[in-house]
């Protein structure tokens, strides 16, 4: 993501899914290749070494890489001579048997596991926060709004508790997808071909040596493990967006029931205190949702490897991944120094109540006001986390 | 779906989600409500008896409704109404605690229930027209393309056998998000207030009711449930995209590997056979695809019901499903009386590969030919759905 | 659209976009084009007249043509077979050297051309409200706020003049793309071959026939004319949500600086005055914007007639013109009734701003408060318009 | 855009949007609006030129500035002050009366521009390489194809016309767009407080210091202008990835009626010619059309600035005109060096149908097979691209 990634994007997480990872991916499945190759005999262990050794990612330029990749269309081509030339003599060990395709979608399982374990590690904190957040105000009065409008009494400790529920959801959803990550190696065009006999074994050891899981059958022109990968990020993004709006309408100057504690300043007018966090979690949702949409459409390709369905996943699940974790990062940021204003919070629902705003607390009898259904819900999604 | 539905919904889809299916699910879940209300014995029973009759979708009129709703912005505010003047004197009985959104957010599960039971049973046929195939051309020899150019040898087994892996991943997708369809109850603002201290019993037995799970929390302002569908779906039609795509191609003139038996003719041109079932599911998929994305972009809604972004599910849902399970039954179609032409599969390799044309069987034994892979991979996709 | 189209779109947008509508269409391009052939000669004039005659849309059913149409993948085959059965011995004069695609492209355009005649009347009447709200409220101050937090002073002239400037742009682009609707004919393939050297003339009466402007070439492979309505149309509805968003943000119970006069109810909560007509725009922005995208998508299509991208554009460009429709007449409806509490936009403003508020007003002369400029922008808006 | 942007995008455009750009164009902005002050009399003419000297972008750096824009949730806040600090005492010139989003989006506008004019210069070789196969192949008889099926025939220069008419539509359009380009300068929320009386005129210099139109009114809130650039962007890469398209489908080994002389190879079947350059540009048009979602998405937004909405622009934009300018510039690429095999059009037009095959050509006189209106739409392009 460009331009000004870094206000979106945390520097661990950009560094994961950067050029410069993606190389490195690379390399990794050619050293798993051949080492998979290695352990299964087909390939000679002092070649196989050889080859390890070259794929060091310092040794190689990604953005030169891509240059030469014009020519065939992805950067795999001219990676695999540029590692071919580095191992000299032993040349013809390298990538052998495997297409570009086996590389840069094993890669991308490499790529997306690696910021998965951020995004999961950012979200388990607003998880966090949440559940702190729902503790602390189980029974802090403050207005459901409907359509943006104060509608009953709620607790914002209810409200959070919401948020947590979602976010749980999502990172268990997560877990599963991040789980499932398959290695691919199929070959020219998915049969294991060059492989001769040796192609299950291969693809086995290939596997474990990635720390993927094998898949069923090689899955270059299924996309299924994208489309995962897109439904669970979009929904995370959405998830924390929703948290993100919430926190943006609750922090309004006439509202004013939160407030982010490092909120942004402006060129113009430095007294502001804007809720920056929640800002850049809903732009980043926008990015994370666009792109597993460019995912979802690239699952409709022709035949074996699609003719620009698959180029066009490389851009997409990385920016994809970036934003979510951008997303959730910055949501992370607002919700860890969220103050909360519960005098206000009461206040603005007695303004909207008048004389009946005495009547709004959770030991009410009369039924319009009971609130104990929304303790208990926090009290529910509590015990639930701890599980 | 309009214009020209029927060109590409089923007719017992289109019903399943057409407005008045809506509408009975909008009445099935005032009766359930009802009626779980006189099992914990907050209404009593004469009176949810009343109610529950009076729940009769033929008393009423969904345009009619959808015209009242203007004013509200929702059609259950208006249906309350009349269905409060066919009760009576027992009027204050229906709906009592609910809200708009309970009942409307319980009938979309309904409605999507009923939807996914009827594009599963598509699915499952699409599954075995893909295990036949699999099973028949196992060893059928044709070209793998890669970015439309021939590559190397393959099965048209093993290429089926693809598309039944997507297939069936998809339907246990599906599955996972059927079975965990929840029902909605938080009255006014999600907190349960005016059913008092029988909320959580209302809310189990108003579920049982509906066959739908409890969630832990309302989710009114969580709209995961329709982010999994949305996923889910999108999935499912993309797996369904691609194998039209890949009939579609086959099916060109200057290929002629398969044929859609019930090809459709062209009001110019009668000799065409076009493939129209593989072409319809391709129009379809867009739209579930696009209808996803409103659901995904419809989760970052403000506090306790969004201002519009809850009122575009409702036609995005529905889309969402009609669009699905269009692309899936034209799929079906397409497979059913898909007619395969593997001589003419063997002449298109043997063109482009000349002389070695006669090389390529799955016997031979150059590493660059074998297809013993593909094969076992057939087989492997065959056992796996054999359990 | 469905579910609950009505409460979306009004009832005559909806006709117009309706499958009915869409059949009259087809017929009237049948109609056209046998006139059209006729005045050039190449078919007798009481044929002419027979086929003319017998296009009468009372005497098909949409969905039943729709039904047959699924052999074929679109519903001109069926219906040319039943126009025909109705003409009679001058059967062969119908549908004359034109393809499906020639008829149903032309019948979206007249669809297209219809609806924008709607959507357009209904933006003017959104432009004449936010002039009058300019006029009557150039020097109403109240808060701008940014990140939703209160900024500096402006007016509340200057906001809906702003409204303004954005409706009035994209009525001019609305109008240029309405100007360009162009008819189609180009027979099987795009080629007129069937016309023989009368293919411009009859492809000049037809257009003329149809009041649609004559393509430079044939258009069936270059899907501009959708493009160009996508884009106005999204940007139409965006202009649109962005008032709406404002006026949801205005009404807030903590805001309520604006008061829809018709605000809806809701089944739990009687006494609120929801922003009913706003929040229905928002909705029906989503899906304006959705299905440009499934329009914009279909683009990148095959050769001379796309294998589902052309199917997929008539569901896309009908709910396209309804949503658009749709959340312009909302937001009309909105304005029509705005009640605007020009003593709480002070207020708020002062809430904020707590003993400055006093010097908040047009006439004040420190440089922070100066809204000269933005009551002087005010004039410049309205002047502009009356040209 | 990344991963690996340079396969996607040409190095000129790339650096052109890339973030060295945007913040070259962001100090332009600054610059052009010290300079406007003091041609208005309202800054020292020596405290202006102090300014615009500092405005260097070597003497800043972008991710740094990036990484300090995380406070604020923009970049310019932190440009700002480190131009104020590189300014020394007259830094209270600098920025004057101006907000962030003032020096954004008019930086936007420039980044557009230029990226723009890149791409105009490409579709322009784009059009010339259409025109010159339109006037090489004007009778060359080719099957056109509907539904990928052969359908009647028709001649290649008819359709490279087709594709000619769409780019030169396109051309057009981009060239409206691109000459409205408009200034930003409302100050902190849109009013011109800050600059007093001067507003106007400070306004009218800084739109001609930047050669940008001054705009009717600030357009802070009113997203008009991206909107018609996302329109734009979207129907060009959708026009070139439909010639993509249709080069990817005849250069299919089945139908070899074109090649890409530079096609690409592959790292296991160096044989193949992948015809690499319509490849990208359909990977490249996904995002292109993704991304101009995301900023009509942006349109509705909340009051005077966008929580979110706005800051979600600025990679969009990027990224819209990027993957647009790669789109272009790969059918650039494909087409500069397109290899027509018009023997191979004939012969499988002839195979398709049989022993008639013989009689197509343009001079046949049977109305299917007339041509006359195909090559007369040639000519009619092609008169009309000259002038």
């Amino acid at each position: 993501m460009t331009p000004f990634t870094e206000i979106f994007v945390p520097d661990e997480l950009a560094d994961a899914v950067s050029d410069r990872a993606w190389l490195a991916a690379l390399l990794e499945c050619e050293r798993a290749l051949v080492n998979a190759q290695s352990l299964a005999g087909t390939v000679p262990a002092h070649a196989a070494a050889a080859v390890a050794e070259a794929c060091d990612p310092s040794a190689f330029d990604a953005a030169d890489l891509a240059r030469q990749g014009r020519a065939s269309g992805n950067p795999v081509e001219p990676l695999v001579r540029a590692l071919r030339a580095r191992v000299g003599e032993n040349a013809r060990w390298a990538h052998r048997g495997a297409t570009s395709q086996d590389i840069l979608d094993s890669a991308a399982m490499l790529v997306a596991r690696e910021a998965l374990r951020l995004i999961r590690s950012d979200l388990d904190a607003v998880g966090d926060s949440c559940a702190e957040l729902a503790a602390s105000h189980r029974g802090t009065v403050m207005a459901a709004r409907t359509l943006l409008q104060q509608a009953v009494p709620t607790t914002f400790g209810y409200k959070t508790a919401g948020w947590l529920v979602a976010v749980d959801e999502c990172g268990a959803r997560l877990d599963e997808v991040a789980g499932q990550l398959p290695a691919q190696l199929g070959g020219a065009a998915g049969t294991q071909a060059a492989f001769g006999e040796n192609g299950p074994e291969v693809a086995r050891l290939y596997a474990a040596e990635l720390g993927l899981r094998e898949p069923e059958l090689p899955w270059h022109a299924n996309r299924l493990p994208l489309a995962w990968l897109a439904g669970a990020l979009a929904a995370t993004a959405g998830a924390a967006g929703k948290i993100a709006t919430d926190v943006v309408l609750l922090a309004q100057t006439e509202v004013g029931e939160v407030r982010e504690r490092e909120g942004g300043g402006s060129s113009t007018m430095p007294h502001k205190q804007n809720p920056v966090g929640a800002v850049l979690a809903i732009a980043c949702e926008r990015h994370a949702r666009a792109n597993a949409g460019v995912l979802l459409e690239s699952m409709v390709a022709p035949h074996e490897r699609a003719a620009g369905a698959w180029h066009a996943e490389w851009h997409a699940l990385t920016t994809a991944l970036a934003a979510t974790g951008g997303c959730i990062a910055a949501v992370r940021r607002s919700l860890a120094g969220l103050e909360i204003d519960a005098e206000r919070m009461r206040a603005n629902l007695a303004a909207a109540t008048l004389a009946e705003a005495e009547r709004f607390d959770i030991e009410a009898t009369r039924p319009d006001d009971y609130l104990g259904s929304a303790v208990a819900f926090v009290d529910r999604a509590l015990a639930q986390r701890r599980r």
